[in-house]
């Protein structure tokens, strides 16, 4: 909207627009990027550019958990030492790293590319729900970690894929909800303290 | 930091790196700006790279002014309806555009390209001061509206600039001071409030 009446020259009205269009990037925010670009280094902008062009031309979906990838089957998919017999099934690849983070999981990945949402007319044909069944059918796998994220959405997709996957005789587990580490009784919203007394466990 | 962290694809965790460069980008947004260019149609990303590459290679700075520019000298310093009288000088090129959209200002402006910060080694010399007072020569320019803003190296710049010039016999004004509108005097800052009342003006 802003950069619309502003009277700058072409090029930064329009790269003005550019990072505006990047999401939670507004006008202003947009305004600083693009004099921070006029005023950096030639190679700095070319970093830039080169990167965006190499993530779009270089990447692709694995065609087995359907993360992003330089080489099809990515690397967990073709990594011996995973455990083959887990899935852990997450909305986008920003969370399968930082699952990978936690060191906690050693099975295999499935990036389902969003959640069902019927208000953003997103159903499960939308989602790599399909790819996933497929990965089921030789029985090899005995466990699915659902890690949709703990919200309307997340809850219902993981629903959805209870549903679907249970009468297959695979394992269907979701991850743990309590309280965060760091976190405090006090300030815990109602639903999360629900959901850890719910969960408690003998120490 | 985090993207070291990060068992991405190379080409991910270069463009995570490369915004995370930006000003004002942690590694969090980076990575989602990542995720959104992945996710983007190509063409979106297309524009985003276009538009950072031409204002790097269509941009200049005026010659007059220092403002950037695609045409020398730019489109106020050659606009014979501009008051060439008054010069209104100013931090930075985005300074220029929120004056033009007060709409308040016929005058030209002159672009620093920074204020002097002896702590970041930013003296007299590295700013636009020489080619300011080159367009003072004449005697054609009869004010100077010192707009660099209210904080410690701004005020700095302006009172350097008020010594400077006024041996000149040109007129040099400074932005008035004073409460913002919208603002409160319940909840101005002592130093504003100080200033609104020794600019206070009679009805």
């Amino acid at each position: 909207m802003a950069a619309d009446y502003v009277p700058a020259p072409e090029p930064v009205a329009r790269l003005i627009e550019a990072f505006n269009r990047l999401p939670g990037i507004g006008p202003k925010t947009a305004a600083r990027l693009t004099y921070h670009i006029l005023r950096a280094p030639a190679e700095e902008a070319r970093a830039l550019t080169e990167a965006v062009l190499a993530v779009k031309e270089r990447l692709r979906y694995c065609s087995l958990c359907q993360n992003i990838t330089e080489h099809d089957p990515c690397r967990f998919c073709q990594d011996p030492q995973r455990d083959s017999s887990a899935i852990c099934v997450v909305e986008e690849p920003l969370d399968v790293l930082a699952l990978e983070r936690t060191r906690g999981f050693k099975g295999l990945y499935h990036v389902l590319h969003g959640v069902i949402d019927p208000m953003d007319g997103i159903g499960p044909d939308e989602l790599k729900i399909r790819e996933l069944l497929a990965r089921l059918r030789d029985g090899r796998v005995k466990e699915v970690v659902l890690a949709t994220n703990p919200n309307l959405e997340g809850e219902a997709t993981a629903m959805y894929l209870h549903k679907l996957l249970a009468p297959l005789g695979v394992k269907v587990t979701r991850l743990a909800r309590g309280l965060p580490a760091g976190g405090d009784v006090e300030y815990a919203d109602e639903v999360t303290l629900a959901r850890a007394l719910e969960g408690r466990r003998e120490m």
